[in-house]
């Protein structure tokens, strides 16, 4: 059932350690089928280097599962609130990915310093607030979609403009059409993470890059105008 | 003699070095048969390249070689010493990986700083206090095992809620209920070691997560509790 | 037509994430023909695992396609005002290597601290002003080059002594008599700014070198009176 | 001739990128027989990737070249003189690793602030005096070699304690009683310059660790009581 989805999943999860963004067993990556509303997802804890395309869980939009002999990643229920917040979005990806956990560990958000930042975000990288402590103690992981969804509801973000987010004291998450798109995020992610931390050394009042120029390259790549890459 | 424990201790050795935690020989991994009292640890200053599982020397409780062509490790009275002292460990690591390291070297704890940390350590991972000079000049390696099992005695730390340790200007130790386990830990110590120099370069007065986030992410893993991973 | 010049532009291409200066698709590298006053060029958005010779694009000085299935890189007005510029060059890479974007990022020109940047540069790497908001909205790649050869021109800076640049808040672009000397660059530019960053962590008041070494060592390798390498 | 001092040289070499010490073709390494007075050494800007055994260039300790198609290193001078004044050493390298470059172009010393440092040296990595604009002028790289010599023979620092130093505004040189002690030497450096720079960024005020607890290490592998490895 969904072979192709649980291939297009499990080739994502591959993709994470390939791209240095895990260690361990430190993340996962799901796709999802709108039409069926079923998302193909790592099974928990299990090793990448052990990992067949059989093995992705399938599990529908109420969070049961569909199909697969392994419990889900422990993180299903963010990946589920994620999918129903986010009606645009085809694939889920979380990593704990080391620059970009140091800044979700300080609490801060990854300013738009430069246009390699600008190809990928429509501004700053967001970070959610901290959870509470009854969020904490109840339904921890599906509270976790819940203070992204809040973070992007508040400023009326648009999750293809910003495919991806630091939940606070924990780690990036990334989005995108598909699942391919969330990987590129997550790589786009810890990229201008380590760029951001390096050039703030350099500069520790350094300010954001100017909004033409923030638009110019965003819009480059995105939108009708956009002129990158070759049409399809 | 034992040939599955120098197996395992074997292919714990050439998983440091696989990891980058070891450069050059600065590092050893040891396995113990409970049962017999007699724990299997890689030779002193051979390469990795060279190293076959036959090499492994069999050392008992008492530091008497059982077994071996060649001289065990240098560090093997400090293993001995964490193994007397720590019933329910199966394995001991010994590495000088980089930012575990420099953490030992200024003398620091490592701060629980997020979820990643939450996941392996109850809380920071402990730093010993300097040896003294009579330690220093007569049986240091051992010494070196005393002041572990002495900070951990002194705060009643359990050895698995807290699965390695930096010894004061030196580097870290880790352990677990398998040598495979102490691996794991001695990955895990590195890459939150990395993390929390990164978080800390970001915001240099940052405090450790509060307790019910320690709390729920290391019981998501460890405990009857746990939901993360797969029952076996 | 003209298969040398895109076989040479396709192995610099795939040179870059090889020396590990890219991610992604975040670069390109283009070489000329300065006889036919036609360059090969990498086609956009293209990954690097998928190139094949053949994709290289050719344009002329004016701009215009001359041969090629694909769209030329979004960046290639940036290459072909450089071409137009500095007429000693026969090659141009443009990279978001890490580093060098850092101090891109931060507006910061590199300082020679040592002998490794005075094999390459003939004085500090040069960072460009911001491009004006009329620059930004029109024909901004084309402008991007208009601010490096301002750059140069201002301080009469010979491309060849100074084989490379940033521009600010964006990152670097280099040249050489080939487009492997471009590469070349490309990599220096990386290693000098990743030792310049550390140098300024250990001395964050540190000043250049003396000229008379700045001048012995890249004399050692450019001008007749070069002793470094082989005489062919 | 010396067809195996040839290979130990060209091993020798290789080992450099390998270990990551080395970019492009910033470094060298040389073995000499000392019966014979004669070292080999790496041919003058030649790609790693490209190097032959046969490549190696003889040359004797007036600096006359013995044998070989191509120019030895342009550091050669400094090789030779290493060579006269350390009788005990059998073999150089120099490289421009990143952290030890750091530390020589910040003009600083690498205090011994933990073990892995006094496996290796007896204490701090010391640092050149910058060279005199005459020395510079002059026959550069055999000055090079005497400011080393000069800042041995000052303290009177016995090489074979002291496997290495920092040229000011330069890099690092090694050496050891054979060109593996030395590559060897070169990646201890760069290894412990690395955990120094985040040591002094844990605490910027952090001292040397104190004498007992160096000498116990450096003796552990160095002298008539050393205890580390395997008796030969």
């Amino acid at each position: 059932m969904l072979t192709e989805l649980k291939r297009e999943a499990y080739e994502a999860n591959l993709a994470l350690p390939q791209h240095g963004l895990i260690n361990l067993t430190f993340g996962n990556a799901s796709a999802i089928d709108r039409a069926k509303g079923i998302f193909a997802i790592k099974p928990s804890g299990v090793p990448y280097s052990e990992l067949r395309p059989s093995d992705m869980v399938l599990v529908d939009l109420k969070g049961r599962k569909v199909e697969g002999r392994l419990n889900p990643s422990s993180d299903t229920p963010t990946h589920r609130r994620l999918f129903l917040a986010f009606k645009k979005i085809g694939g889920v990806v979380h990593t704990h990915s080391t620059y970009a956990t140091a800044f979700a560990q300080a609490g801060r958000t990854i300013p738009v310093f430069g246009t390699t930042h600008a190809d990928y975000f429509q501004g700053d990288v967001p970070i959610t607030r901290e959870l509470a402590d009854w969020q904490i103690e109840g339904a921890y992981e599906w509270e976790t979609g819940n203070v992204i969804a809040e973070r992007f509801f508040a400023d009326n973000l648009d999750p293809l403009d910003y495919p991806g987010v630091l939940v606070n004291h924990h780690g990036p998450f990334t989005w995108g059409p598909t699942v391919d798109n969330a990987v590129e995020a997550a790589i786009a992610v810890e990229c201008i993470a380590q760029m951001a931390i390096l050039s703030l050394q350099l500069n520790p009042k350094l300010g954001p890059i100017e909004p033409d120029l923030l638009n110019r390259h965003f819009k480059r790549k995105h939108g009708e105008g956009a002129y990158y890459g070759q049409k399809e």
